[in-house]
């Protein structure tokens, strides 16, 4: 049954007024080259029960653990494992509950990447807000990220769908072999505390709408509750036939530009009182399957 | 199966440092008055096929519409109709997806309660940390709200289980017949646009794991896919032996600001850089069930 025209519901923005054009008629007035192809080899597909969560690993930001999850898909280690926990407002969390891991393939631990140094001149694209955790944030290689001038860090931040590897108390106990999805308002809490490795792009709702387990911490309490990964494959490993295609809009792009500030300001019918402003975890950052041609 | 003890998850701070008590002891610790005991007549529970969503009403925001959805629920206007949207990563919606309510007992349309004038001495507890959104936020009766100094304005914010009352593009549109709840990172920019009336005290994972509408905004596309509201009553409508008992920590205790302090500055074991800031929505507000006795 389709939406009834005299619905009365909170329409929430999707009524563009006159003068302004709506989110949708941004995206579709936006030029080819503002669109970025996401490079098969840095696309993760984690295939559940539902079907099909895809991941962009973002190995500007954690260059060994990407290389490690990267091998760890390719070994074949996921296929098999499971969905361990989901605790509500936070985070979804998958990999090997029983660490059995800590031998074979899955063991590497590795040294945190939780933040780096920036380079000068190396591009990143600022909201122009205050924000709550980081003197600066904005976007870097097409991800939410953050900046501290006075000590030349950058990090990504912990927002909605942003991808994580767990670890123990140690720093460098991480290794990618437990991974987690933000699913919950952002805990930016853990942001350089924690390596964030990648952002889901497609198949979000998947982790998001998982019943949320019971246990401390949101574990699953019973191996019955967990929900078993049928295959984590890097999409360049697919044949070609089941291999996804997407592109991101580019946050360097003018139209991501007309994006952040369409949110900054709604001016649509159904708001009267845009923010003027945005949290870095409020801007939508599009993606698109690769069109036909 | 219960928590290995050997296994290499990622904590999130469920370790407590020597010196500094956690968030568990700290209530643990907490005397009974500093707890509210939440009353039953401004507790709305909701009962769908997986469970109750219990509601806490906020009055002191939204007499009008609070004192309508009261009114929805004792004439049973709720009762049979169905939850229609769960939007990913924004609100799930409940009420009449038909506009049945057009005429009728839902027909009520009443001026919109976005923001009001605070009192000169009126409680606050007020956040030491930079907000995004408003000059000042922080919590009015126990509900995360907001304030601006320079209008004398205050309002409730889009934290995640608020749940607000949805209306057409005229703001004094909305009723209370159609009622939605944040699942998912807090659309603040809402905030001043919708009457928000209460907060999800109990059963928020029952609306923030539902399947995802994939009609426009989230609908469902067709009937079957509807969760079918049982009922909604007033807590105090319910006879005596159904009837759910919550306290809600105060947000003016000693407990409540050592709380804030412990998640501003995480001092346990698997915290390398404390955050040393909080954004008003990730600031736990405490509950529990009545103690017996």
């Amino acid at each position: 049954m389709a939406l009834a025209a005299n619905m009365i519901v909170l329409a929430f923005g999707s009524a563009a007024s006159a003068g302004a054009p709506s989110l949708a008629q941004i995206l579709d007035s936006s030029p080819p080259g503002d669109w970025r192809a996401v490079d098969p080899a840095e696309l993760l597909v984690m295939t559940l029960p539902k079907g099909r969560v895809v991941i962009e690993l973002a190995p500007q930001f954690a260059p060994n653990h990407v290389m490690n999850v990267k091998r760890l898909a390719r070994a074949g280690f996921f296929d098999g494992l499971s969905v361990v926990r989901a605790q509500d407002d936070y985070v979804a969390q998958w990999g090997d509950a029983d660490s059995s891991h800590s031998t074979g393939e899955g063991r590497l631990r590795l040294k945190a990447e939780f933040d780096r140094r920036y380079a000068a001149g190396e591009p990143f694209v600022a909201l122009p807000d205050p924000d709550t955790y980081a003197a600066k944030t904005g976007f870097a290689g097409d991800f939410p990220a953050a900046r501290d001038p006075k000590t030349g860090l950058t990090w990504l931040t912990h927002c909605y769908g942003m991808v994580g590897a767990g670890r123990a108390i140690d720093p460098d106990s991480g290794g990618g072999a437990e991974l987690y999805a933000v699913i919950g308002q952002s805990p930016r809490q853990l942001d350089r505390n924690v390596t964030l490795l990648g952002r889901v792009i497609d198949g979000m709702e998947i982790l998001s709408s998982l019943p949320r387990g019971h246990g401390e911490m949101g574990f699953y309490q019973t191996p019955p509750e967990r929900i078993t990964i049928a295959a984590v494959k890097l999409a360049s490993d697919l044949p070609p036939g089941e291999r996804p295609g997407f592109q991101v809009l580019r946050t360097d792009s003018a139209t991501f530009a007309a994006v952040v500030q369409n949110r900054r300001f709604r001016r649509d019918d159904w708001y009267k009182v845009p923010a003027g402003r945005i949290d870095v975890c409020n801007v939508p950052l599009p993606v698109r399957r690769t069109p036909a041609n």
